[in-house]
């Protein structure tokens, strides 16, 4: 904290000013007189900056005081960055390299300054234009495993655990905000649903699907009282950013402790869409089918390499509050800590089903929606794509116990993509 | 609070100093000089006095900042004081009568003065003596029911909720003695478990199960991270104190967010000890046939009237982040939140009976044993009485999905107790 000025929106004038205070700063980018700042949109919550000069170059994210894509009309706490640094902090140790570096954090301004991440573009830009990652599912697995397992109580003691689970219990208007969107708001009428014109139908026939909201309220339960490890909570396409060879993760602004099979969920539900949205922009069927198969497979790669990954830290990082070692391998019973574990990952498994399903309805009945749609200019072709999606959707939602895993889930794909298996 | 005095153990003669300048007391009591303290036996963790004048009658609890059972060799926060205080509040506004009333509390000394249950007795107490209860079922059932679903997400809104998840999770240091003792101890040798003569090859077979570890790993998991609701977090027939008429529910200073189940299993798992203790001293096979009778009645009784209430409460006070009437009700899907309710009694369930075949384990093979077993005079027959204990908690943490309800799990307790059906 630097500071107890008030908080005002900055422009890149203010900011300059008041970054060009900090040495942390103009250790790494030399006096301000030198540096360029530029305003860059972002999505809805916060003011983004790029200040470069000719040593380096960082981002400056502020929080606003409301929800930019709503105007005004919904005040946000700006505390939200606070949670956002602290799980910046965390996570990134959690992987390191994965996560931009924190420069700075000014909390009077709601105002964190860090790695400038460049040339990354956002996934989901990516996605779109039909670009092959070839590390990309590697890279996200092995994030998924180090952040969820290294923030349970696997791997935590008591007193860190619980004094954690206290700080993150503050983003509770974060927490409340995806409870009503994702969880709520997709089965019923709210005047925050939108929907592609021709989906009017498909929206009334969820909102009339009983077996479908029972699994909603499941799943919101699982998500609002299942605190097993600190979650990015906002882990979609469009909170990473990639090269050709590197994915980074940013956005954690929604942490907070919950099930594991959210965050990997709410991948695995994007990528899913991804998949579906790609015959509203490749003709050449040939081209559209090798691009689908490479997302499916990237599907597949971060499930595999989450559970193997998982697994190794399983065996060696466990002790924590549930690691458990004296009951199993310090008295030659290792099987029952592999007992454990494969109980662990089955549970694991139908939630990220399960939360992948209810993203997919959110994302395409609720308020927001993805890029990765909306860039279908074809209004009645996105729909179609929509409407395939809603249909797997609710498989995921209603069906997590049937799949046993990720390729049973990519001929699922394929199949209601309607293409030869 | 009151002051900032240093934190000092009282005795009568500092304690009446302390109280008698508190006009909350000398409006209850009159003034001090009329008063007559004396220090009563409490269990473990605090120093317990009652207060007594012409006019009333008070109990003053103060935290002691080491296990007194084990010595000052094990220290412990003064801070529980707070979290029982706060806990007393909470759980009495939500099943009113149930809980004593709070009169005072002196953060300083970490003292809470409260209401003087007389002529209250420990249930424990009461059920060596044989004593029947008419209406303790139906109280503590409905205290259950209470307590725990208005402290769920489905009847608080998401800031009350994720501040008092924040508040409670600052009482981690108990939490923590809880994973230890319970979950982990009774399945390892320890240096602080004991068993009766006897039970030495019984405890190293409980070590040397691994399905039963592993059963105890994932209730651990169960315990750590699924926080449904503020438990009483040390709920057996210790901190239930009774009448022929009244019974009241004290000592929460184990408060934390948890499963439901864990709050009715310990009372359950006790009330099966209960049971099985009955053969250790009542020579009269009728007598003791009738009262083991009674026993089981009162954990049927406890469970049928939990469900009635809380799907009482369920029809009624369903306003909170999981109410989700939206979904259903409001749009004429009642069919949709009976079914989401049935998914959770039946998982409520399963826990219950998990942790209740857990507390039979941990009170036999751990630390803290229970009156119930100890007022056996013959160690054979206290040993035979615990065995036959043990073999039910291990049905119960591994077969729980096949016990179908309360009735079943009174046959199985015949059963096990050689009894003919």
């Amino acid at each position: 904290m630097l500071d107890k000025s008030p908080y005002e929106p900055l422009n890149a004038a203010t900011l300059t000013r008041r970054l060009g205070g900090m040495p942390e700063l103009t250790r790494r980018l030399g006096p301000a007189a030198h540096w360029q700042v530029r305003e860059v949109g972002d999505g809805n919550l916060n003011l983004v900056f790029i200040v470069e000069s000719p040593k380096g170059a960082a981002v400056a994210k502020q929080a606003l005081p409301y929800a930019r894509c709503v105007g005004e009309s919904w005040p946000m706490s700006l505390e939200r960055a606070f949670f956002e640094y602290h799980a910046l902090v965390r996570l990134g140790a959690r992987d390191p390299g994965r996560l931009p570096e924190v420069y700075a954090f000014d909390q009077s301004q709601a105002l964190i300054v860090m790695e400038y991440l460049a040339p990354h573009v956002i996934l989901r830009k990516s996605l779109v234009e039909g670009v092959v990652l070839p590390e990309l599912g590697g890279h996200l697995g092995r994030y998924l495993a180090r952040s969820l397992f290294r923030g349970s109580d696997f791997a935590m003691d008591t007193a860190h655990r619980k004094a954690d689970l206290a700080l993150f219990a503050g983003n509770g208007e974060l927490c409340g905000i995806s409870e009503d969107l994702i969880f709520t708001d997709p089965f019923r009428a709210s005047p925050r649903n939108r929907v592609t014109a021709g989906l009017e139908g498909d929206a009334a026939a969820a909102r009339a699907d009983r077996d479908l909201k029972v699994a909603a309220a499941a799943l919101k339960r699982r998500f609002a009282t299942s605190a097993e490890t600190l979650l990015h909570g906002d882990f979609h396409t469009g909170s990473v950013m990639v090269t050709d060879r590197d994915s980074r993760v940013i956005d954690p602004e929604f942490a907070f402790y919950g099930p594991m099979g959210f965050d990997i969920g709410s991948l695995l539900g994007n990528l899913m869409m991804a998949f579906f949205a790609q015959s509203g922009y490749r003709a050449d069927h040939a081209a559209c089918i090798a691009y689908q198969d490479w997302i499916l497979d990237v599907a597949e790669t971060v499930w595999w390499v989450f559970a193997a990954e998982f697994a190794r830290l399983w065996k060696s990082g466990r002790n924590g509050i549930l690691g458990l070692r004296e009951l199993f391998e310090d008295v030659g019973h290792e099987i029952g800590a592999r007992s454990v574990l494969t109980d662990l990952m089955e549970e694991v498994w139908r939630d990220t089903l399960g939360f992948a399903g209810i993203e997919m309805h959110r994302r395409i009945l609720g308020l927001a929606h993805i890029l990765e749609f909306e860039a279908i200019a074809n209004e009645g072709l996105r729909a179609e794509c929509e409407r395939r999606a809603l249909a797997m959707g609710r498989v995921l939602m209603l069906r997590a116990r049937t799949l046993r895993g990720p390729r049973e889930v990519s001929a699922l794909a394929r199949t209601m993509a309607e293409r030869p298996l």
